[in-house]
């Protein structure tokens, strides 16, 4: 049998847990995995585009277990009520080949890239930050809001956002969770002040949601929103003056902010910083940026603490993906067994 | 939601529907994809190698549907009373990038297996093929059997396997199902007198199952057993006096029998059989091969079969796992929902 963890069981999971301990729990399970980045086996991943949209499959495996994880993306899919982006995940164990989990991984996706931002910010955001900005109030924001709240303690926001209702809505989701809320008119009176600026909009261009002169020094820039070739959202001469730290170089050149730069532009990655073996923060005055891209492990990660949590709950059903023949060679055998041993697991 | 057909619901199907019109309906959907075999997108398998065996990853998309299938490949799972090989799938729409279809593929392989085994022989074998041998009675051996009595009436079999358990396991598997069994003591006795000679052993090593000598003129081999590096089971010279036919050169060259043979080993590809673009079967006398490995537009067409199949059947059931918020953007208000909406699909 296959544990299935499917939206309503994140969703039920998350509340039960609260979702700040969730988000602290998933961070460990993300900060280890970045630990032990070289243990990994890091594959490309495996696109099929279409004029729609595209279909990725991305693996990876730390030996132990292998992990994928599917998603889309399709920018007209709103027009029809459907998401941009869906995503699921399955984690094997790599001695047998079996599958151990099926997950959604919409909510999980939105969940870990919120705790990789924070996690990230916890190793490069000057230790007194209090302030962050949050420009791009979509699906992605409250995510971001109540990570950097459970693991670094920031409480005081400056949101901007060009839709209104989309200002509205990221109110209406935090207004129980004790923020100290600012909403600007404006890009720039957002990050007056901001100790960290969150950037997370939808534009699907190079934009210049910052432009240099609105980044003072000792900033810490959480660059989600520039994504995938073609969109950015940060002015270059902001790269130039920071440090930029990157999941996996080979992958943020292609989709990062860094798009931009040369292909020999120097960055850090992250998991050294974690591990010590490279510099994060070195002076309060230094402007440090996290280009953020998203990278399989993170998902395996989700995954692994998915399927570790939600041992001995109610958060999961079995499947019967996989099948046990008494004899495995006796596959045929299967469609000669009495009803009662062939009772649907998921009915 | 996405609809799920796990393991019973596809041993319920079958026996719903009979498995010999299964096998037709499944084979007609094979043989509609490999007429279109210019409209799939064929990428390279992905693979994530282990000392203990392989997993891989097999995309295809016909620009409407996208497929994929998860296997894994692990010879010492049976000594822990696990299979050496299971898989599932999963059928997604184009246009939207949403999951359709999760599908267990350990089951439907083998029937896909051989259906497209029996689809070939329809195009390569003699007209009037009456008998067939099949040396090795593993997992793959009774829906050979059944694949080849459901397309081409074949009710003659002349059976061997080294291995007197998976002998008796052959027989009393296809007891009801109205064949004329010989059991062969030697390999070289179920060959004598065959019009089809099926070779699906499990060694794994280059093997000769077949020698040529054992191989008369006008008889078809549906060579089903070799299928990976390192793995084959007909000698050479038998290659050389036949025609030989694959479904997808790239793949068989590395994986099928003519691994044995150089790269410029001529072979003819089954897709322009059917089509007409290329000859099958050109004089009683020609000795025809069917090197199978299997390939993923042939579960791609077992994904669409089942996907067709079971609308409006009790054959599926529903998995939430993709997201459907009211709006698009507003994926955290998933959080704050009643619970009533949030009712498990799968309970």
């Amino acid at each position: 049998m296959v544990q299935y963890v499917g939206v309503s069981n994140v969703v039920e999971l998350v509340r039960s847990v609260g979702i700040d301990a969730f988000l602290l729990g998933l961070a460990d399970y993300i900060e280890e995995d970045f630990r032990r980045w070289e243990q990994f086996e890091k594959t490309p991943r495996l696109a099929s585009h279409s004029q729609m949209g595209v279909i990725e499959l991305m693996p990876t495996s730390d030996g132990q277990h292998y992990g994928f994880k599917y998603v889309n993306g399709h920018p007209k899919n709103p027009s029809a009520g459907l998401q941009t982006v869906t995503a699921f995940g399955v984690l094997s164990d790599v001695s047998t080949g079996y599958p151990c989990l099926v997950s959604e991984m919409t909510l999980m996706t939105g969940l870990r890239t919120a705790a990789t931002s924070a996690l990230a910010a916890k190793y490069l955001a000057r230790k007194n930050s209090r302030t962050m900005a949050i420009i791009g109030l979509g699906a992605q924001s409250e995510f971001q809001a109540l990570a950097f709240r459970a693991l670094l303690g920031i409480k005081s926001l400056r949101v901007y956002d060009i839709d209104a209702d989309a200002v509205s809505k990221f109110r209406s989701n935090i207004g129980d969770k004790d923020f100290d809320v600012l909403v600007a008119t404006t890009a720039e009176e957002a990050v007056a002040g901001a100790d960290i600026i969150t950037t997370v909009t939808a534009d699907k261009r190079n934009a210049t949601i910052l432009s240099d002169n609105m980044v003072g020094g000792g900033v810490h820039i959480n660059a989600v929103g520039g994504d995938c070739p073609g969109k950015t959202e940060l002015q270059g001469d902001i790269l130039r003056r920071a440090d930029v730290f990157v999941e996996f170089p080979e992958q943020t050149r292609i989709e990062g902010e860094i798009q931009q730069m040369a292909p020999d532009f120097p960055v850090t990655e992250l998991w050294q910083v974690m591990t010590g073996a490279a510099n994060g923060r070195r002076s309060d005055e230094q402007i440090t940026i996290f280009d953020s891209v998203g990278f399989a492990t993170e998902d395996f990660s989700a995954l692994r603490y998915l399927r570790d949590i939600v041992q001995g709950t109610a958060f999961y059903t079995d499947l019967d993906l996989t099948t046990q023949p008494e004899d495995p060679r006796n596959l045929y055998g299967l469609f000669r067994q009495p009803e009662t041993v062939l009772q649907r697991s998921v009915a």
